[in-house]
């Protein structure tokens, strides 16, 4: 029997969030080969005869090379397993989904892409940030801390992945190409978990507040004037608990 | 007994890439509203006993207004309705949800927010193009064919939602902005969809490539080196059938 591969993007974090052919992929998984970033609370879709192996990465532990992730799941697929690598977000959003399926596609196995929800755009969302508001926003660039792209306009909503590392640097860079400091911009950690935290400010003052709030988790940073519109709808504070933002 | 409203992404298309979340809301709605861009495929999740109403615009047709919308929403939650507006792709992406939960907020309604996956990243995802990849793009921006953004790089990949009808303006533009007119480009109709059709050439070539294929469908564009990737991911194709291309 041959084996196939579900390259299967598992939201960003909310189980709610999956997607049915997530689900339907899980359903049939012998092995989920599984990141850092997704969630307990989507692990419990793993049925529990399946195998779980965690390659991704984590603090002060060894990971485990792309190369040698493409490597394991081909073997396992020419085991004849129905393998799914299970990604934070969505596998072609920072994800390196791209290079798995081209190794995949080198070795002649079968596989499938599974979009998941981007953390970019439901970290927001679940902040009460809309990406695009009429008027206010009609643009979006994604990148991570480490780059910056997009015009300088405030009217141009910038979001950055993994954002917390390299908070002040990616807000001195800003400022520095012309975005001017006044600009709203929010930091969401944890984004559309539980424990999610939203603390807003400017461009100027966003870093010095993550730092004094202690945010560690994963964290997107949000620049533009649709920050703004969290004060408004925040949501999920106003349904299930405050969102606390300074 | 007070209604809600819960305002959800129906994702790109493919009822596969509804999420937990959208499938439990529609679950329990006694109102559907839904725009034109909810698939058929879609709307088969809609319970038999749910009323559902299309709000959305439809050539030649006259569309309901954007507060006739907020008001019909808001009417129905006061009756004590859970009313589902329901909308393709993202609610925060280009779908006028922030303008919603403004009007919902504002009335005094409880609402919640369900995010959708984006078709700006499936239907590229389900064309083999995966918006970032390492080497090739670490950027991308979304725009709407009205208008341009980001950086000139083709590493920077520029994604563009309601393409088909300003397509020329938009590659014209582009190139005057700077970008090279040899920058790989790909048109994505009905993304996520059985009938799905990809389209790929350059900045320059795309535009007459599309009219002669007889696109009409909604349509995105993606301009950047990732197009490139297409030819060795397009994974549906390889899966269910062949990806048509120019």
């Amino acid at each position: 029997m041959s084996g196939r591969v579900s390259v299967v993007g598992a939201g960003p974090g909310d189980p709610g969030l999956l997607t049915l052919r997530a689900v339907r992929a899980l359903e049939t998984a012998e092995v989920v080969l599984y990141d850092a970033l997704v969630s307990d609370e989507v692990l419990t879709f793993v049925p529990a005869r399946c195998n779980r192996l965690f390659v991704g990465k984590r603090a002060g532990k060894h990971t485990m090379a792309q190369s040698d992730i493409n490597a394991l799941m081909i073997r396992l697929a020419r085991f004849g397993k129905h393998v799914v690598r299970l990604k934070g977000g969505d596998p072609f959003v920072f994800g390196r989904g791209g290079e798995e399926a081209l190794a995949l596609r080198e070795a002649g196995i079968p596989y499938e892409i599974v979009p998941g929800i981007s953390s970019a755009l439901a970290a927001a969302a679940y902040a009460g940030i809309p990406v695009t508001h009429r008027g206010i926003s009609d643009s979006f660039t994604v990148a991570t801390g480490h780059r910056a792209a997009g015009s300088t306009s405030s009217s141009h909503t910038r979001i950055f992945l993994m954002a917390l590392s390299t908070l002040s640097e990616t807000t001195v860079r800003l400022i520095n190409e012309g975005v001017l400091p006044s600009t709203p911009a929010a930091i969401v950690e944890h984004g559309t978990l539980p424990e999610q935290r939203t603390i807003t400010g400017t461009l100027q003052t966003i870093a010095g507040r993550a730092r004094r709030a202690g945010l560690r988790g994963p964290s997107i940073l949000i620049v533009g004037d649709v920050v703004m519109l969290h004060s408004q709808i925040h949501w999920r504070g106003e349904q299930t608990r405050v969102t606390k933002y300074g």
